[in-house]
């Protein structure tokens, strides 16, 4: 078992990560003090995967578990699915410090974390992410979000589990498409951050998509280390956290103008990040042969690295970024690669300069 | 004008009270930094009577209001009204440094404080409190709650306003038996944490009820005062806060059971205080001439002291407070009072005890 340790004062907690680590999960709530009841949430690909055991071995150390599932998909991430988590909550009577299990992907832990930051105003909450793009990203920073009809993530809170468990088994039967997507945000860490955890996953890509067992724990451990740093600098992204959103931008513009759901988020941002590399070269000076690594990189895994955007497109792809909770009075502002493994946040660029990109 | 700070570090604020604050609103938002958009959430019967002033008096100032105006009443507490508050703020294009004005009672400063938490994951957010109860309460201590079907305030976050703003000239206006509520949450002040606060108000009850300017604003701030100092202590509710909740434990439940709406909040919580004192001289051993002045004193202000609640109602009572987010692990907890001013909180009392209360 590895252990990533975030440090937040008050509100630290571990990242464990290994293969089987779902079946001890009840001796890991024992140490955290938590009151008896619990509501696991998970969804219709998830829970008849994994929510009995885990039921059943909770009821065995003790707790009162019940299970709440949603449907998979994007589309559960919305309001009417909260509000339909409150009233199971309810129905079980969990109180101020029975704790919520969110067991699943990155819908599943965002819906979850909402609903646990916001249930009593806030109760003890345990992310068991199953899908590669959440163990390396949204086990780690605090964000939780729900979509509005304008827009992704537009609602949500800072709200910190008190564990996260990566069980490394849970990756193996995912489907290819959706660990390949997860691949897009492993990627991002060593464009971000570390350019020598950039070259390990050059190197490696054929191994990772093998999804070898001792590579896989390296590279979840190493991106929620860099997360973990990333966000103990700037707990409410306010300053350095937003060097994660490399690529964000761009790619939450197109995946609300493609309608949710056609692309996956990691091939939304796959796209981003090409893009946003590109546009790094124009404004920031990067190299061409770190945009044309990057590119490779991306497409060695599978992955999409361009978009055919039309005219009117574009049009609705600019709304959609002005509308994005990164804009500061109207200025789109990008994250740029200066090089491999350093970046910039808080970028203008002109509108004409991204149109031109876009055009060519 | 009176200053009340209110002193949590990074997150402290101050707290205005005055006659006809309401109209400076935009120069004191200018001392705050913020960004130009902003939301107003009113009700039907708040919002045409300041709304369309504050709204131009802001546009003069450079600001870019909006009016959001939802139904006056308890119901608009709900999720529904959340949603419809959120697609108001997308379609105003609302941005990180916006910010939302809670123009109303409590029951907008819950509503607008929850959506403020939680839309962008939490924009800045000013009340200006419209009634004595919300002056009183609401405007100190971040708590921002949303009802379920299952309960009252189940849903909710902490979260602090940039500023609140109390203009002792809405109060003239309200209705005589919403400002006669707003007593029970004065007079709980006074039994809580100040005996001479206690004396000055059952002295003063007449002046008080005839809504004396230079009264009301001495009022109004002494309990702003003593809410900030208790918040101040416990900003998170796992301790000494807990004392601002006497009377409520069963005065929620008799608002559930008796159908949000017959009872004012206040109404409820001062047969609920009556309750929790008559308690205190059962298991606390309080000193009946005490029990007596708490007693006569909410019946001075014209608030009800007792509620006939027959046998089946009882269970349904019970049933109310287990479900209350006071509860830990199902046991039932008061705050009860020792003397008028010093109260001990977490007493466990047996059911019988309230039972054979409630029959006598």
């Amino acid at each position: 078992v590895r252990t990533v340790k975030v440090p937040l004062a008050e509100r630290s907690y571990d990242i464990l990560i290994g293969p089987q680590l779902l079946k001890d999960l009840p001796k890991y709530c024992q140490s955290l003090q938590l009151g008896t009841r619990c509501s696991i949430i998970t969804d219709s690909h998830v829970g008849p995967r994994y929510a009995d055991d885990l039921k059943s071995s909770l009821h065995q150390a003790g707790y009162k578990p019940d299970v709440v599932t949603v449907r998979a998909g994007e589309k559960s991430k919305g309001i009417r699915t909260v509000d339909y988590c409150y009233d199971a909550l309810s129905l079980h009577h969990l109180e101020r410090r029975s704790f919520v299990i969110a067991l699943g992907g990155g819908v599943v832990g965002d819906l979850a974390g909402f609903v646990a930051a916001t249930y009593l105003r806030g109760i003890p909450f345990i992310q068991v992410p199953t899908t590669l793009l959440s163990q390396v990203d949204s086990s780690v920073g605090g964000k939780t979000g729900i979509n509005l009809r304008a827009g992704k993530n537009l609602v949500g809170a800072f709200y910190q589990p008190r564990l996260v468990v990566c069980d490394s088994g849970t990756l193996r039967t995912l489907p290819r498409r959706e660990y390949v997507a997860g691949i897009a945000e492993v990627i991002k860490y060593g464009i971000i951050y570390d350019a020598s955890f950039f070259n390990y996953v050059e190197k490696n890509m054929p191994k990772i998509l093998k999804r070898d067992p001792k590579i896989l724990a390296f590279v979840v451990a190493r991106c929620c280390e860099i997360k973990s740093e990333v966000v103990g600098q700037d707990e409410t992204e306010s300053g350095t956290r937003a060097i994660l959103n490399f690529g964000h931008t761009i790619g939450h513009a197109i995946e609300a103008i493609s309608g949710y759901g056609r692309y996956l988020h990691g091939e939304a941002i796959s796209i981003g990040q090409v893009l946003a590399t590109r546009l790094s070269k124009e404004v920031k000076g990067l190299a061409e042969s770190d945009v044309s690594r990057i590119t490779k990189v991306f497409a060695a895994a599978g992955l999409p690295t361009k978009a055919h955007i039309s005219a009117p497109m574009q049009k609705r792809l600019f709304d959609a970024m002005r509308h994005d909770k990164k804009v500061s009075d109207g200025e789109i502002k990008f994250v740029l690669a200066k090089k491999i493994g350093a970046v910039e946040y808080g970028v203008k660029v002109p509108e004409e300069t991204i149109s031109q990109l876009l055009n060519s």
